[in-house]
């Protein structure tokens, strides 16, 4: 019996798993659209697809920047799900809503790219990161109280789990408050900020994040 | 010669799960696709994007009822499939035939978001949710005659998954005939109906479903 | 050290499982792109829209039938994966060669919606699913030669799996052939023969294959 | 502890390697984009249509060009995480720097399908399959220095991986580099690597990779 309950509850882990494996894949692979192929009609010589390939630099930047905030947030489900010793309807649709604010990423981005330079983009962009931030902490939170959590989780997880989530959208916000100054500035301390969750140098300041 | 059939039941249903799971990921992530970034030939500075975002706003309604939609029925072939002890050849196509109603559902999203004032628009949305109901309960109903569900599955969880059933599309039914006189108040009714089944408050008259 | 083997040649399996239920998801997923929402400049009223979804009744019998086909290979794949005892880089390219003609099949898909009175483009389709026939049976071929096949599958599974493709050949072969007289026939000759594949009715002479 | 540190680890390449089977699979999908169904204002007779599909070879090449790609580096990817032992932070973002560059191949092939007589689509192109080689390579040297393969990975494995991207790579410039002179042949010389990496023939100097 008790056995059986530890299998619906594996199997709910494995398959909300493998959703958000797909839709996370498949965020990943629609930005790329935005990188637009030059209309055939226009270019026309070598020298017009240089040109015009040089032109798509800010689109390539904010596939990029997607990029980074999906993988940022795909390894922070992964290691959060690590820890959870089951699931239950409650946290499945918190999962859900994470995912449904994941599959919003093409539209944000494409948004973004579109209209780089203008901030009701950027802010648009920083709130669909934000609502990303609230509902993967919303998950762990509510997993934590309704006793979802592996018993034999580190003491002190909890605490580096909100730490990280408090620092970065701290960071992601004062990116958003820089665009509303300057976009292309915004876009550059978001880019770097992200740049420093991935490659996670073990110098200066940002170190102790 | 009992474990390698037992092997081939286990695997039929991994695969099925695969496969679902990864129709649904694309189904969710496809609907976003209705929310369509504002031309820049007509958007050029920042007050014409905000009235342009906020002109997205029945899209981004559309958006929810679908991802609802999808959420609420990958949890109920979730649920369902766990007490599957195997599958059969029949099974199988009864969930391929509910894939592909699954896989129906960015279309009829996009007819709903692109005609929202229209009937027809919601009676084609609504046809697709019966579909997916009548879908689900008849893979239910053929594995139970088919001896394919578990044998220690709970007593009373037929009953339960038929309750379920009957009274969601009933509550959809009745949303689509509230649509008949009115498409905006039927589409509002549907949305309250599914977070109410996504978020399951546990108060008044809807606690009892 | 032998089971270092297994585990290699296990895991060869499961990956290309998980990625063929990825193409086959997606496959299912992009061919309902061809029902295509009416256009909103055209259609102004309701009559306009149950006009224009009437019109769609082609498309929607297009999607059946490539979900049919994607199905029925899907369950062919399935099954005979299943009695691979490993894999090795010849079949794996041979299945990868199969994932080529899966994704294929929503571009076939399109041709043939768009072009359903013309003849070409149901050669072109039958072709696809010719192309999907001799790669799913190559790779059973090639497995059994390269004994990568389980000791313990059935007396009888290679001829009955022989028989299954060319039966379904030669009657998707003379669905087309019915096509090139009459396109129309041609293609509701192809969806009946899908649906005794799917439904799989023991009635008449039918039921021999 | 040490059974737990395991799992975690194990999870770890599971779930990465789901991810890439998803971003495989859809990238495999999205090219066939490329073969565009040709224009029914254009096509209406079946001469058109054979006319207008004999003039997609070229997309179809390009399809099959990029499908190799695809292929070669999800085998390579697949055979080298069999030798992981467990990851960690960095070579998950090697991963996902990997992931990016295969998400980018829909666009580079869209370029070059559209571009294919104009040399800077063909770079980019080339560069595209540069990332691919430069990352998959360094995944291997950051896990081998990591200690993250396992200890009983063959020996003389590590100097088989290197020359196996080395030579590869350095064909594929050769190709690129033919392509400065003429596309077509240069198009041409890649597509023969592929297949020769992909069908492996024993024969010839070419066996000796």
């Amino acid at each position: 019996m008790t056995l059986s309950y530890n299998q619906v509850a594996a199997r709910g882990l494995e398959r909300i798993a493998a959703l958000s494996d797909g839709v996370f894949a498949i965020a990943m692979t629609l930005i790329v659209f935005e990188i637009r192929v030059p209309d055939p009609g226009v270019v026309r010589t070598e020298q017009d697809l240089w040109a015009a390939m040089v032109a798509l630099g800010p689109r390539l930047i904010t596939y990029l920047l997607s990029f980074l905030t999906l993988g940022i947030f795909w390894t922070g489900q992964q290691t959060q799900s690590h820890y959870f010793a089951r699931s239950d309807r409650h946290l499945a649709w918190l999962q859900l809503a994470f995912l449904a604010a994941v599959a919003l990423m093409p539209f944000t981005t494409s948004l973004l790219a579109e209209f780089i330079t203008l901030r009701p983009a950027l802010i648009a962009y920083w709130a669909n990161i934000l609502l990303l931030g609230v509902l993967i902490y919303a998950s762990w939170r509510y997993a934590r109280h309704a006793g979802l959590v592996k018993p034999d989780a580190p003491v002190g997880l909890s605490a580096a789990i909100t730490r990280r989530v408090v620092v970065a959208q701290a960071l992601y916000g004062l990116g958003a408050a820089i665009g509303l100054i300057s976009p292309a500035w915004g876009i550059a301390f978001i880019v770097i900020v992200q740049l420093n969750f991935a490659i996670a140098p073990r110098i200066g300041i940002l170190a102790r994040f």
